[in-house]
C-alpha cells in the first residue's frame, strides 16, 4: 500500500487530520519526517537541513493561514558531532526567527540513518481549508516554482553552495496570514503544483483551468534541458513550499497588496463539467485540472 | 559524543528546552522518537507501539504538571500494511482518550526501519520544573517501578500478551495535574528512578536520601533472578513513565488524596553537604543521592 492510499484509509479515523495541519481549539499542529536517503542530498549542510526540515512544518502552518508560534525537532543520527548538531540547531532557530516563531528544542535519538522529525505549532481562529474553492475564483501561487528541483540538479553538479541556498526556502507564514481573510482554499506546493491543484480541486469539488506562463524560478532555466524538462521541474517535482490558493476575483487586487511576496494568478476555478469531466471513474481525475486547455496529469512528489 | 553530552551542549542555545517539555506562553510541547531496534522488541503489537510511543510524549506533558490537549505522530516504515497502521492509530487514539487529549493524526514516511516520532501538546499556566526541590521535602513516586523492564524479560520468554499489557502504561496526566499545585520539582522516570533522582537533585542543587522499600512492581518479582537483579530492574532500567517529584512535608497528606494513583514517599530532600558530598569534580555527583545510606549510582537508561 502506498502512502497516499494509507492516508486515505486513515481519514475516517482522524477527523481533525487530512489537511496540511490539524486544528484543535484554534491551535494548529503539524508533523513531518525527513531523512538522508530521500531528502538531504550529498552536500546538504546540517544548517540547511535544520532550516529546511523545520521550514517544511512551518509551511504546513502557513498553508492553514495561521501564525506560527513554535517548533521542535528530533535529531536522529548514527553518531553526534557537536559542530553538526550546533549547525542544525542554528538553522532550525533561524528559520523560526524568520517567521516570528520560537525554536524550543526537541530530542536526540540514535538511529541508523540521519533522520529529522519536526513539529510546528501555530494559531488561528479561522483556518483556511482545501475545500472552499468556487467557480469563478482566481487560482494563485506565491513566489516561484522549481527551486528545490533546480537545487537537486546543482547538488549533482557539485554546486553545493548555490544548491544549499535554494534549499533554504522562506516559509510563507506572512503570506498565509495576509491570504487568510480572502483565500477560499489553500495548501502548500510540497507535492508539486500539479498535484496541489488536483488536491484543491478534488477537495472543493471543482475544476481548475490554468494558463501559461507559470512563475517558474530562474534557477530552473539554468538547469533544465529543454521546455518539457523545465515544466517537469517547475510544475511536477514539488518540494517547493509555496502557497497554492484560490481567491475571489473581487478581492484579488487588495490581497495582492497585503501579501509580502509575488502572488501570481495562474488560472481560474471552473465547474468540473466545463472541463468535460465525467463522473465515472478514470477520466474524472485527469480532467479536473487543465494547463492551456490540455489535461494536467495528477502526478508529482509522493511523500 | 553521547546524547547526554550533546544535550548539555545545546542547553545554552535553547533556553526554553531542557526540562521534560518546552513551555511557550502556557503551551507545552514535547517530542520523541522511538524505533524498532531499541524500543519495540519482537512481539510488540502495532497497537501497543501506538499507545506507548504517544504515551511517552504524554508522560513528558504530565511531568510538567500540565493538562494534555493533543498529540500527533509520524509513522515511518519500509512498507505500509493497512491493518498494522489502523492498529497503531487505534493505540495512539486510545492512549490520548485515556487522558482526555485528542489524537489528531500526523504523517507517514517511507523508512528503512520502523520508526515513530511523536509530539504531545499540553497547557499549563504554572509548569513544574526540575529545579525547585528544597531540603526537608518528601521525595515521592507515583505507581510502581520496573514494569517495562519486566515486560522486556517477558517478551524474551515469549509471553507477549502479558508483555504488551505491561508496555501499555498509563501516562500520569491526572496525577501530574493533582501534584502541580504542591510539587516543587518533578520529572518522569523514563531514564530510571536513579537517574531521575540525580537529575532532580542536580537541577535543584540538593541531595536526596532514599530508603527501602521502593514501590517495585510485582511483575518484577516474577522475572528477577535475585534481589540485586530486582533493584536493577526497578531502580535503574527505566522506561517506566511514572512521576518522580518532591512535595513539602505539610502538603503531602492532602496531595496524596488528590492524586488518583498510589503516591509513595521514598525519601527526603537533604542538603548536599549532609551526604558528605564534596564540591570537587568526581565525588560530588555520586554522593548526591543515597539509598539506605549508600550512594545510589547515577546510571540508567540513556535515550
Amino acid at each position: 500500500m502506498d502512502e497516499r492510499t494509507a492516508l486515505g484509509l486513515l481519514a475516517d479515523r482522524l477527523p481533525s487530520a487530512g489537511d496540511d495541519a490539524a486544528v484543535v481549539d484554534g491551535q494548529v499542529v503539524t508533523t513531518d519526517m525527513l531523512h538522508d536517503r530521500t531528502d538531504f542530498p550529498d552536500g546538504t549542510t546540517r544548517y540547511t537541513a535544520g532550516w529546511r526540515a523545520v521550514g517544511a512544518s512551518l509551511s504546513d502552518v502557513a498553508a492553514m493561514g495561521a501564525a506560527a508560534t513554535a517548533a521542535v525537532a528530533v535529531y536522529a543520527a548514527p553518531s553526534f558531532d557537536g559542530a553538526e548538531l550546533a549547525d542544525f540547531v542554528d538553522g532550525a532557530a533561524d528559520v523560526c526567527e524568520s517567521v516570528d516563531a520560537e525554536y524550543v528544542g526537541g530530542d536526540l535519538d540514535d538511529h541508523v540513518e540521519f533522520t529529522v522529525a519536526t513539529t510546528a505549532l501555530g494559531e488561528t481562529d479561522d483556518p483556511v481549508l482545501r475545500s472552499g474553492a468556487r467557480p469563478g475564483e482566481a487560482v494563485c501561487v506565491t513566489g516561484t516554482l522549481g527551486r528545490s528541483a533546480a537545487a537537486l540538479r546543482l547538488f549533482e553538479r557539485g554546486e553545493v553552495e548555490r544548491a544549499n541556498a535554494l534549499f533554504r526556502f522562506s516559509p510563507r507564514i506572512a503570506a498565509g496570514r495576509a491570504l487568510a481573510g480572502s483565500a477560499t482554499a489553500m495548501m502548500d506546493s510540497s507535492d508539486g503544483l500539479a498535484r496541489s491543484l488536483h488536491q484543491l480541486a478534488e477537495a472543493s469539488g471543482c475544476g481548475m483551468a490554468v494558463e501559461s506562463p507559470l512563475p517558474i524560478d530562474e534557477s530552473v532555466d539554468d538547469v533544465a534541458e529543454d521546455g518539457a524538462d523545465r515544466l517537469e521541474l517547475g510544475a511536477f517535482f514539488g518540494e517547493d513550499f509555496e502557497l497554492v490558493c484560490t481567491v475571489p476575483e473581487d478581492e484579488l487586487a487588495a490581497v495582492r497588496e497585503d501579501v509580502p511576496v509575488d502572488l501570481t494568478r495562474i488560472g481560474t476555478v471552473v465547474e468540473r463539467e466545463a472541463l468535460g469531466a465525467s463522473n465515472q471513474r478514470g477520466g474524472a481525475a485527469e480532467n479536473r485540472v487543465t494547463l492551456d486547455g490540455d489535461a494536467l496529469p495528477d502526478r508529482g512528489y509522493t511523500h
